[in-house]
């Protein structure tokens, strides 16, 4: 039926399904049945819009206004929730909202890479909190004052306080309240990333002292992408979801509507299933601290904070690298290896260091990843 | 197992499913059988990335790479295509790498309110051409002339001119080629917006004369939403995929990557039957001409241009509205009754005025809607 040179568009199968998923960017965004069920269901184009009377979030029927306007911000302890189209979308809203160009925004060094381009794109100067350095790479947010007393001694104007919870290589969980503090005796607003936190782990933003949240339901939230959304204190609706000058209906930020699309339906659809499993986040960290544990009995160490708090981990290897240096498939040998094995999310190249998640594995699964190290320590 | 006030969020059913469906936002985004299946293999948050190199438009495998830099361009005669999370998001992507805050943009009053919200973001000033008024609401382009002279006669700075083509009202296809001509005498850029023409009309962009296209997924390419992409000349490229400071890859108009979930896998598995469809274009106009000369015997005008040359298209009918009067269900009754015999897409209150499109629907379908428009208007 088609032009041949179009046929490799069709029918694509997903080289890793089935295997033990250990890459911190897919581990949290695996869909429950219910969202696959969702995706069949409401997955036509504008299928969301059928009940539409002019915006997204108001939606009675399926429930996306109960869903936004007030499940989801109770769940997160916010005032108000928004959607957006994903985290860094959420992120490039609320520092257009509030930046004039030439204003500065203060970052953890240890950032997504979209917090420096959502900040860039806003046209707002960054300045960075340093890390630790090796081995814990932690972020004092005491110097997070030190950097406002800077910014304001040279006049400058800073519009917003970003802190990466957990930030996304090291998984390292700063102290947030703290930083809270300090952001409200300076006035600035503070938001605090948690892509890698909502829907894994119990977050909530009013009790953090936050005033603006990030999430990431692709990420986070067993959901199709993309989609995420902001929670913040009220007091920013008016600025963050601020209405159109020619459509009284309309937000600016959000061009309207965000997610529009079959990803708002995964992302509810999996929601019951999200609020359950972060009730076992206790057990989540359990796991975590015994996997590293034994990684560092096979001399893998892991780097980021001890004990460690979160599924997302660094870990280093002199080993696996000087092995890589003689091996004849070179630096590639450890992701062949893994794969072979069943394993996915080690990226292709890495030895040295590389960062994973046991979030969405087993105990006995990552048993068997444990072995698969240690066999490919001792083959080689 | 749920919390009981949570179950309203799971196993969903789409009420509309199996209606004859004339819904203009709807009828160009079904899916194919090709991205259902796509959706089930790729439903998972971040499943595209399983192989990414650091840029979405690169991943070789599935083959989003060939997709986006050879395979699109081909397609829509632009020289190069970039993923955006949909239509409006391609227009603020434009029209903010390109604005200054206070200069002008000038557009069709046809234009989506999208165009209008996507420009206040970018702080743009907005010049409105008018359209011809009652009955078909056409734009004359030579209008743009005089609104550029007499912006430059105000020492105003332009930065693009923009086109609905056809515009989401009336289905108007105004005359894009004759723009171009005074858009590049007066060397300004020139949009048009095609989020209702490439993928269901053959559109060629550099035939056309346009400097950039904007195409949307879930509207017009039967795919899940949200996702669209942008066609540009060779010479936007710097400016639009501007790569960040901070990061050499990344681009910051898309925040590093844009439509980054399952949506890219249901656009591309459409997208051979997409190619196939549009061959039939010629037929899908003939059809929209009979349906509307077929309402008009029953006394419902179409307006906009006539003959009518796109599938989308605006109706009006005094009778409806005088029915709607006396009717015990007032506005409510001509939805409620197309609804009772299966056919889905007038919105809910409308009766004087409203749109529809006849792209998803057959010949056979189409003699159900006029019989079931005749039955109303003699019952009542």
């Amino acid at each position: 039926m088609f032009n041949n040179s179009l046929k490799k568009f069709i029918n694509r199968k997903r080289e890793t399904k089935g295997m033990i998923n250990i890459d911190p960017l897919q581990a949290g965004g695996i869909l429950t049945e219910e969202a696959r069920r969702a995706l069949i269901e409401w997955g036509d184009g504008f299928s969301v819009c059928d009940f539409c009377q002019g915006k997204l979030e108001e939606i009675k029927n399926p429930p996306i206004y109960d869903f936004i306007r007030e499940t989801l911000p109770k769940f997160i302890g916010a005032d108000v929730v928004c959607l957006t189209n994903g985290a860094r979308e959420g992120k490039f809203m609320i520092t257009h909202a509030l930046a004039k160009s030439g204003d500065f925004i203060i970052i953890d060094k240890n950032a997504h890479y979209t917090t420096y381009v959502a900040a860039e794109r806003a046209g707002l100067k960054i300045k960075e909190i340093s890390n630790s350095g090796y081995p814990e790479f932690k972020i004092d947010v005491n110097k997070y004052e030190e950097a406002i007393n800077e910014i304001q001694s040279e006049k400058g104007h800073m519009v917003l306080i970003l802190l990466t919870w957990p930030d996304g290589n090291y998984g390292n969980l700063s102290d947030a309240k703290k930083l809270a503090e300090i952001a409200k005796k300076y006035n600035i607003p503070f938001l605090l990333n948690t892509a890698y936190a909502i829907g894994r782990m119990p977050v909530n933003m009013n009790e953090l002292g936050a005033d603006f949240v990030i999430a990431s339901g692709h990420k986070s939230m067993a959901s199709s992408g993309p989609i995420g959304f902001i929670g913040m204190k009220k007091k920013w609706e008016e600025i963050i979801m601020k209405k159109s000058q020619y459509f009284k209906k309309k937000e600016i930020e959000n061009l309207g509507c965000a997610a529009r699309g079959v990803s708002i339906m995964t992302l509810m659809a999996s929601f019951p299933n999200v609020v359950e499993r972060i009730k076992d986040w206790p057990n989540q960290v359990k796991k975590a601290q015994w996997f590293s544990e034994e990684m560092e009995k096979l001399g893998i160490k892991q780097l980021g904070e001890k004990s460690h708090q979160h599924d997302l981990m660094f870990f280093e290897s002199e080993k696996l690298h000087q092995i890589s240096q003689k091996h004849k498939r070179g630096a590639y040998f450890l992701y062949e290896q893994l794969k072979k094995n069943n394993i996915w999310g080690i990226k292709p190249g890495l030895t040295k260091n590389f960062k994973l998640s046991t979030f969405a594995t087993t105990k006995e699964e990552l048993e068997k990843v444990l072995k698969t190290f240690e066999d490919i320590l001792k083959e080689n």
